[in-house]
């Protein structure tokens, strides 16, 4: 292990695996199932209305995603939305936790070949058990030396995390295609970040503006572009 | 801190803070919504196995018990129930997530007892957010090293987490209220487990036969006769 360089963090939805696009296949169906009743907009206004609302209390994940589903369903039709197709919802939901984990282009790959000069570490947002079967399904978890599940990702606890592993704020390098979650907090610890932007992002994760003009700041298009970055940029 | 002490684990719901009857509290008014399709032994069974049967998929916690229980009224009721009593039922889970944390008695005297002597850390299982809020609003957190919340509290979670930590089998001993989930696996490491019963047990976490004559075993009625049981017990 080369003690000069990097330890790196990695997100896991849509930076490792496709998460966002299965929400997309999810809610393509939804406005399907609430088109007789309101147009598309007002469905998904009103479905991230009510994430919003319960996010503080549900967390993220799919369960609270079902959740507010149902309660925007049965809001939306004004209590005539059928048993039945509330039994659908959920029939949707069960299919999204036991979906398979299909990886992004290279990533196997790239993390094969970092993990022999680097101190690597998985961090994810979500519901334990989800995220816990997905870690699993990928076969990515032998990179890791850990695996990090948490309620939220904000300076806090990214500093938590660092802090617990003895990881100085200076060496911690994070890649992951939520700027908010994965990219500013750990700037503004004085870490680096590298944002690989995902085709798809969900409302909650978009942020106005990327720090563009700060140094640890990279962008790259693809997780291959990943090595050869690390390869010129040292802590 | 004593190096010849325990490191202790402390289980959360129903050792430290009431859990189980705000269930049955939901039960009660579950049981009464369903009251007029089945008698309750039905609505008892039928839940159940709704929550066996998703509990792979679900994990431990508020959000999958919700949607289990929209799932069987569903079933139940052969697709009668209507939306309004679906809504009730997210209102009824909406109000554990945000059920006031209720410390059983003698709790916080026993943890500002032993937390001069012991290592202690918390372990509990269920959905994350949930977990982290029970916990900050009980305002234990300060008597722990660490707060661990699990998926599974099996032998691979214990040995786990004592690896990651440090900690000989041997010298640590668990508190909690189900055998099943905090007393058998701990015993099976070589560790120590101290049976608090709860007044409730969740059918799930119900075993058939104590070890009683395991030497490592102690049962308790009140966690405050715990500091004399270690004041006599080594490890």
């Amino acid at each position: 292990m080369n003690e000069n360089a990097w330890v790196i963090g990695f997100d896991a939805d849509d930076t490792l695996w496709h998460n966002e696009t299965i929400f997309e296949q999810v809610h393509e169906r939804y406005r399907a199932l609430l088109g007789r009743h309101h147009d598309v907009a007002t469905v998904d206004r009103t479905l991230f209305a009510t994430e919003m609302r319960n996010l503080e209390l549900y967390g993220y994940g799919v369960k609270g995603f079902m959740l507010s589903a149902i309660e925007t369903a049965i809001e939306l039709t004004q209590g005539k939305i059928s048993a039945d197709e509330i039994r659908e919802l959920i029939g949707l939901g069960q299919e999204m936790l036991r979906h398979p984990v299909v990886l992004l282009d290279g990533v196997e790959e790239v993390l094969r070949t970092l993990a022999g000069d680097h101190r690597m570490i998985l961090i994810t947002k979500g519901d334990l058990r989800d995220q816990e079967r997905k870690v699993m399904k990928s076969g990515l978890a032998q990179y890791f030396e850990a695996v990090e599940i948490v309620s939220e990702k904000n300076v806090g606890t990214y500093e938590q995390i660092l802090s617990r592993r003895g990881i100085p704020a200076e060496r911690f390098l994070m890649v992951g295609n939520s700027a908010k979650s994965d990219i500013l907090p750990v700037l503004e610890l004085g870490g680096a970040g590298v944002h690989i932007p995902y085709h798809l992002t969900w409302e909650a994760e978009r942020v106005e503006e990327l720090p563009a003009d700060n140094p640890r700041f990279f962008c790259i298009e693809n997780i291959r572009a990943l090595p050869q970055l690390l390869a010129t940029c040292r802590p």
